[in-house]
């Protein structure tokens, strides 16, 4: 039997080589489910990490007719969901964009209706354009129209669809479907009656729950994700503008406010989070680096990002993505517009597990070379 | 000596009568800082509250002219504040409006100011008229106009002025100076300048913290009372009226938000919290009782409340309290128009210490017999 | 009518002489409920807080024999509770042995029961001496021995009694009843029953909740007061020793262990904190102050606290006070033994609340000249 | 090119035959790093968790043998750390013993000294047999006996040694180290001086923290692991026998308690968690299954287990798993003696992401055919 043995001459880190003693040795540990630690131990203990995602733009120009086409090709009925998923290169065995994130680009037609269904896996969509599309959770439906940010949480009912008077629709998916099923814990259901009923006023929760500084007198909520299932455009937008009037920004990622839940002014869902983040004309930002996975959505602009030292271009609704421990930067392409980037990741799960870390990019003024 | 003796012919109270030998050995008591418990039992423990406050209404109509005539009786130098305060007749010995809650009527001419001070009291201000009134809370300016709501809670620097091109400007002030006071534990401090350093852009908490689902990305704020110092009148209506779509209200308070701390979604402060509802056209609310001392200002409208069964008659401006466990309900005179009340409180320290307590009026429908 | 008018000299404080004019506007205002602040801005706006309360030492030597002596002139029956409070002089009008706490030594003699009933008031017992006193709390029967330290709190059905074949029993209850009831939140209800059935295993609380780093998997509790409704004194002094071996102490307490809520670990109840603290052979510790009411009983041991620059004596079994914003510090008499304080104070409604402040004694060394 | 797919003939599930046209499609889709959601949904949606985990029990009397060898084989400077870690079968790419979790048996001479190190993998130990074993965790030195639960959280440096004048002494090191792994989130060093200056008292972390319903005046500890960094065999056995006075115990776990953070009566560290049960004799618990993985071992007594309907036998040092979603049951082989059982789970990760979930086994009277 053929034994693995990595080995590295630091002090503090396993140096053994092999002898026959050893591999016999190594064989009869394997007899009994066990091994050495130290024939392992630098491989399952790097000095740093090595994602093994790679970053990519995936371009609107190019999608955008497959994935109109699929209405052609598949019925939601026989699809399940009609949506072309997004396939990181290093990611394609647990079928992820980037890290444990799965995303993809569903599209409905007017007067199609998805049937209910929930999951362990957490969803979120952002709306990308059409007119008429609606999604119900829980019992509660909400109108959904361009950039804005739509929340389908663990364990939640879930349909969409879109109205026989709007035009054909297409959002952005991003679930966690990746990590959940690492964790051994996705759980699936369909509806028994296929459909909801519709129980409250339409986009009661986002009236109720999305005052700023307010809340409703004596409704208690406390399920772990946010009760505000959507979050609209311009409200966003107009809180970035707001927002950059009070501040220089952050170097790294220029005027950014992040989707809360506004019961704890956490995360949106305990296992993904949001942001919205608005690149002023012209604005070039410094280099960083940290743990856990992001994937952007270009909502507003165009220009560049540098990740890992290579240029990815992007303009309104492109999506790529920085793998965990890669740098980047990014440039608003434009010298009189705004371009806002909202971004899906993983952050609350490495947040909430001590694993968050991050790193400036401190040589050459705070910006990669390019390779 | 004459000892107090409060008798009851309960089981499981004291009921114990004078005897020769028992005021002997209270009298022997007393020499050593003691008593017998059984004398004054009952009185410190009642079956249930019973408030030192009455309720009362102070008419704007009748408090207003008197507020701007000590604008040529005092300067703000000389006053310190200029401020004619609310003296609930149960309490005058601690100078409050209601329970342990001071409140007073400020006014300030264009191109006054203020001095700069803080104390460990909390306070709130709700504009009330004039054009050009601002307040500074540890270097943060802000602009004021009618029915906002702002904050100086404990400990900061605060000083309030009215632009020199403004117009004569009255608000409510609220404090806890009362029960501050109550609890020895209040300090205070004139600032060495006399006035503070504007260091932000002008309303920039209420810029970067005011926006609905959404905080500031890498903003912490570990202070106990909400970063939000300013909650403008405009989007507080607007979310009155959004709530309004989706809920058949409170029986006892009509659609009511409550102003919170976005980053807990708790009180504004520790020891005091306000709400804003609104009574809908011809609304009359069903009538119930809790701890905490209450006090309304009429920010909108008019119509009356029925206070442990007596009729107080209200209107724009005017301000009432409710003391702690006295029934109420309220009503809108107006069957076309909405009617809004700000009701400033000491709800969260009731909540905080376990204090909070409520009951519905059972009988009559709902409604309390009038007097 | 004769009006109020505290004027000070310093700029930023009210200073407005009395005029006639000024006069008759104070007794105006007056007839509208309202009055000028300046008149009493000062008083209610103090430099720092003024205790009403005094120092006071309540010796055992003193008390014990008038406290056995009421067993011989009231029956539980009859007194509800056979107790004799200890009756601060500046607090004789709540009935509070400093600040808002009340205190007071009860006894029973063996077979006698005290009648159930709850209120919102929480209740502490400290044992002083007997055997066989036993507490009930809701449901849950605890066998209490000296220096044990036991909850009642807020709403809980509690009784008391002392076992057949035990002997006289008397210990100290410390409650916030004054507080309660400033607060106009207080309510009392007597069981229906006059007594509970005692459902649990004897003791079940402590045997659960009392396990060093280890919590009963699967329990839940979201009471906001600690389910170890009994901290018994062999462990709290073994607690204090290992301590001891860890630390230097504070200069100012010595080696002080506070009690807590397991859940939490924040304070036993919302509105009463203990903790014990152990003064090692020959320590005289470091002057301070804080906001806040203290109530010590001697546990263990002799020595003097000099508060306020006066010298107080005690030695086991006594009680003394030091009230809000009093300078203290404490001395152990003993060369060879420690000697150990129980201490029952409001530090939890002070920290809720934002209202607590402490400093050092900066001068001499830490030490009050004695006056 | 090869495409999968998954399809099911139920309503809501994907089942979408392959077509020529849609291969094509899916060709093209492939240029783009994309894919058609239906081709994979049924398998990244499953009914339920599939754990990739194989239920073993790893027998000391197997590897006992095969650890003390090691000693001669490697020495501590090479090997890094001297450990037979054990492999799950399904697990082998990640070196997991079950799920995401690694475990190993470390072995250490009279004498030797391990380098200091840390990472952010969190670690556990749990002492097997031996004298005089010692670990220090930030400068805080702890003496380890058997069955003594150590704690070495991320970030904390760490190194470990045995006394000269004891004897070799094996334990379970447990870590995360798969899980940080595939969270692309590993960091690791090497300490600078290879090892640690003792900055403490001897165990005073245990000390100072692990006080029942007591924690040291004034300190504070924000860190999210526990400070309580060893939780000793004694008063853990103590406590199963007091709480097992009061209570039934679980029907599926019999007594249990949760070794805890005494800050927040939470997990003692973010990633992993631990509990010590007891089994009284005769107990034969129902099944029930869980997300998580879980690693037992077994600190007291004989006995077996049935996981997944399969029976594996244990005695005292033998350590074996519970994947996720497994069946299993737990059985005392003694009829006078309590077995007892240590268990290391990530059940905090589930928790804190809201993905633990659990289901009783209805039939059969709650236990499993043995297959």
């Amino acid at each position: 039997m053929k034994h693995e043995n990595h080995r590295e001459d630091v002090a503090g880190r396993a140096n053994v080589e092999d002898t026959p003693e050893l591999l016999a040795y190594y064989d009869d540990l394997n007899r009994f489910s066990a091994g050495a630690l130290w024939t392992v131990a630098n491989k399952i203990e790097p000095w740093e990490p090595q994602s093994q995602s790679v970053p990519v733009v995936w371009r609107y120009a190019d999608l955008r007719d497959k994935v109109l086409r699929s209405v052609d090709l598949v019925t939601p009925e026989k699809a399940g969901r009609r949506v072309i998923y997004l396939r990181n290169p290093g990611r394609a065995d647990v079928a992820a964009a980037v890290g444990w994130l799965y995303a993809g680009l569903q599209v409905m037609h007017p007067g199609e209706v998805a049937s209910a269904h929930r999951h362990s896996a957490s969803a979120i969509r952002f709306i990308m354009e059409g007119a008429g599309a609606y999604t119900v959770v829980d019992g509660h439906k909400m109108t959904l129209g361009a950039n804005d940010f739509v929340l389908t949480p663990n364990g939640t009912w879930h349909e969409h669809g879109v109205a026989a008077e709007g035009s054909p629709c297409i959002w952005q998916d991003g679930l966690d479907i990746p990590f959940v099923n690492a964790m051994e814990a996705n759980f699936y259901e369909v509806h028994p009656d296929l459909s909801q009923a519709v129980g409250y006023a339409v986009d009661d929760m986002t009236k109720t729950w999305g005052n700023p500084g307010l809340t409703p007198y004596g409704e208690t909520w406390t399920k772990r994700y946010s009760p505000m299932f959507k979050y609209e455009w311009a409200p966003t937008y107009e809180a970035l503008l707001k927002r950059a009037q009070c501040t220089d920004g952050s170097p790294f990622d220029g005027v950014m406010m992040e989707y809360v839940n506004p019961v704890t002014n956490g995360p949106v869902m305990q296992t993904m989070g949001a942001s919205m983040q608005m690149l002023r004309p012209g604005e070039h930002t410094k280099a960083h680096r940290h743990t856990g996975s992001y994937l952007y959505h270009v909502a507003k602009g165009r220009g560049h990002s540098i990740i890992n030292g290579k240029r990815f271009d992007w303009q309104e609704r492109d999506i790529f993505c920085v793998p965990s421990w890669a740098w980047h930067e990014h440039v608003n392409a434009s010298a009189s517009d705004d371009a806002c980037l909202f971004c899906l990741s993983d952050i609350p799960v490495m947040r909430a597990l001590g694993l968050y870390r991050e790193q400036a990019f401190g040589e050459n003024g705070g910006h990669q070379p390019i390779l």
